[in-house]
């Protein structure tokens, strides 16, 4: 008989990351069978009936059934259901999030759960925007980077798990404090989403109209202008000091290519600003 | 006997759009013989080699021949080529820009060429991160828009002439003033590469080490900064005060997200504020 890693996972919040992470650990064999938990009924029959879940409840109180509780949903109810769930998980039960914020989540969640259940922070570098299940692949996690945030309460043995679990999906492991894990997503991530927005805006502002004449470049730059509206504006009161601080730098940034614009004498100064740009943006080639 | 449009097509400038263009005037049989005029013999070469033009020459008199002369090289050495070619161009003969700025070059270069000589002015939304006619493509300006941008001095029927071309090769041509043409694209073109540049540059100025963590969302965001130094210098120059209006309006925006950031009071600020740019970039798709 085939040995699963885990014989019941529940996923909370079943939208893009929680479909693709059901279906993953379906297609990996990682667990036997998978229950989708969330706010709206016939979201989750759906889900059942697209086969990305097995099983589906409305009720925190199921997850004592499971050896795996992954949270999914908008980091601003995190905190919430966690509370609801704590006293059914069962001991040994691993929580597991996903959220694009660690320092928070880590030390809230942390807080609540009750002993003898393993909380993991984890963060899978692999979303767009994109949302609910219609959009769930079972690859989307391959050759993704997937950040692990362990405390010194984190579980030995519940990290090597989570660990192995994201590596069989074919995701490539890497470990980072809470904090290390905000700052520097709130300049590769919440920044370019922050930016974006605001760039879109620009057009709202000055005429709406304008948008039809978008070549590839503004719609490239825009593309994730049109992410949830809902999870982002968590990302952002939840990463709040270190967004401001690298806004900071990036207006930094826009006053030094504005100084050059203003002074011809610095021409030259235009030309290294973009290179500048252009060479380290070429490493990601 | 096949009619051309044009039996003789200079392209100064064999670059990704210049060779585009070269492609697609032979594809459709538009020009009978296309010359490439640059500053790089081996480069030169290397696009007859690959029958992206029929000819090549190192001389500004090679004008002489050509029905139609196409300026094609970055915007800051428009003033000095057309000055060289003036004496040689035929009486009859069109002068076409495809350039990314068009008040500044309508009013420079209408100046300088001779009577009996026709400027048109265009722009094609068609550009890409990459440079080089090894990735021009004859199909580049299908479904693009072109700009064209005329004046009370545009020739009537070379006008025409223009606009039919454009139109045979695929693209949907529009006519505006160049005035209208810059504040445009300085909204919808030339900000989102100058943010796109700080944007990296913010990753340079806080840790260059950083951006072997960006997801998706980064590189789309940031793929327009890999675009040519010596082609948006030009462009960010020629088109400084449009560029600085826009990016006030911008640097408005980031003030308002910024000032929702700080004031957890407005919640809902931020909501919306990310659900007016998501819906606006939505009807791009």
């Amino acid at each position: 008989m085939k040995e699963y890693e885990f014989n019941s996972v529940l996923i909370i919040g079943v939208g893009l990351i929680g479909g693709s992470l059901a279906l993953a650990l379906k297609e990996k064999n990682i667990a036997k069978t998978i229950i989708g938990l969330g706010r709206n009924k016939e979201r989750l029959i759906e889900a059942q009936r697209l086969s990305i879940i097995d099983e589906y409840t409305l009720s925190p109180k199921e997850v004592e059934k499971t050896d795996l509780v992954i949270l999914a949903t908008p980091l601003g109810i995190f905190e919430k259901i966690t509370k609801e769930i704590s006293p059914f998980l069962r001991p040994g039960c691993i929580l597991m999030d996903v959220g694009s914020v660690k320092q928070w989540v880590v030390k809230t969640l942390e807080k609540i759960i009750p002993s003898g259940v393993y909380f993991i922070g984890t963060h899978p570098i692999a979303g767009s925007d994109k949302t609910g299940f219609e959009h769930a692949k079972g690859t989307l996690f391959k050759g993704a980077k997937v950040i692990i945030t362990p405390t010194d309460k984190t579980h030995k043995e519940a990290l090597d798990k989570i660990t192995k679990m994201w590596e069989n999906l074919g995701a490539i492991v890497e470990y980072m404090s809470p904090e290390k894990h905000d700052s520097l997503y709130a300049l590769m991530s919440h920044l370019p989403h922050l930016i974006s927005f605001c760039l879109v805006n620009t057009v709202d502002r000055v005429d709406k109209n304008s948008i039809k004449y978008a070549g590839s470049g503004f719609k490239d730059t825009t593309r994730i202008a049109k992410s949830s509206p809902e999870i982002w504006k968590d990302i952002f009161l939840l990463n709040r000091d270190n967004i401001i601080n690298v806004l900071h730098v990036f207006l930094d940034s826009i006053s030094e290519i504005k100084y050059y614009l203003k002074n011809n004498l610095v021409e030259d100064k235009i030309e290294e600003f973009i290179l500048r740009a252009k060479k380290l943006r070429e490493e990601l080639d």
